[in-house]
């Protein structure tokens, strides 16, 4: 079956983002990335600040399953934290913009939001620590904190958020049609494979 | 660096050895699965028999880890059961074809024993259970045992031998360059994209 939707999990630093972006550009698929939170705004009646402030980020006690567990016995949605609001307001997103098909979307749980759907292909890219290094510091430049401890925090970030709406975890092998080492493989390579697979699986 | 050495990790019924197969024929690579066994017994003087036996095969009890820290006090060799000679065997074995170079090598935790190389390329083929279900009926007939328990069985036991000598665990996404999922992309193209590149990265 023809893929019309490809989601990119990420480490932080592997570059997923960027290969997301070639392979969008290659197969004329729409590209989502920060335009989820474009949409989000424009869709949820929420401010951008707030927005941007829980993209891809929970913690324990704000964890829509954790909310939902605990409200039960209430009607589940009055009185929801704003983190709880953004991840339900971007999992509509999603699921709009997969059914609008042709597209390209990076992180925030898609390949979970998404799971029933048979057109999707989920990707996950990942890279040894030294690559990662290298990446982040020549995008980002270096901060106070130690870039290893920057990206295994920012990982670590993706993980609980994840977890927070997922009855799986983040980086589970089970989760994912194909995991990409960019540091061995190469940024543009990894494109071109999926770029591959994507055009060679039916139509 | 030009990757000579391919180590091919599987679930059972995803297709993994004869993906593993294709690879070594496109590649003019020399390909180790059973004849692992054949060069174990050679070298070994252990039995047919016990090799077979004890074959991608440990029980909490055998495990190689276990028996060195229990033995640790003594000199560490002698007396070791089937098992653990066999997975001592194993090891050496794959060192040597690793030095030989060019070679595709099936399972038996390679891609831990040989995780110092850099001239090693990690996959890990995996598919939906209904995929392996179907190639596990059509290759090998039907059993008293459901294919599915089978199938698990066979992985947990997968599981258990890399973890009796490997300090990380067997599938786990930071093991690999490449994990593709052979239902979704289907057995010629997984060997394909393994061929392209291990050609496209340095000679």
């Amino acid at each position: 079956m023809k893929k019309s939707i490809i989601t990119v999990s990420r480490e932080f630093g592997s570059g997923g983002r960027t290969i997301g972006r070639i392979v969008a550009d290659k197969l004329g698929y729409k590209f989502y990335d920060d335009e989820i939170i474009d949409r989000v705004v424009k869709e949820s009646g929420l401010s951008r600040e707030i927005v941007e402030r829980y993209d891809e980020y929970a913690t324990h006690r704000n964890s829509l399953l954790y909310t939902l567990a605990v409200n039960s016995m209430g009607d589940g949605v009055h009185g929801l934290s704003f983190a709880n609001q953004v991840q339900i307001a971007q999992a509509t997103v999603i699921k709009q913009v997969a059914d609008e098909g042709n597209c390209v979307i990076i992180g925030r749980g898609a390949d979970y939001i998404l799971r029933d759907r048979k057109d999707c292909f989920n990707v996950f890219v990942r890279a040894d620590m030294a690559s990662k290094v290298k990446r982040v510091e020549e995008l980002y430049g270096k901060t106070q904190q130690k870039t290893e401890d920057r990206i295994k925090d920012k990982d670590t970030k993706r993980k609980v958020f994840y977890r927070s709406f997922a009855l799986r975890e983040w980086g589970d092998i089970a989760n994912y049609n194909l995991v990409l080492d960019s540091g061995v493989i190469g940024i543009d390579k990894c494109a071109e494979i999926i770029c591959d697979i994507v055009q060679s699986t039916g139509n």
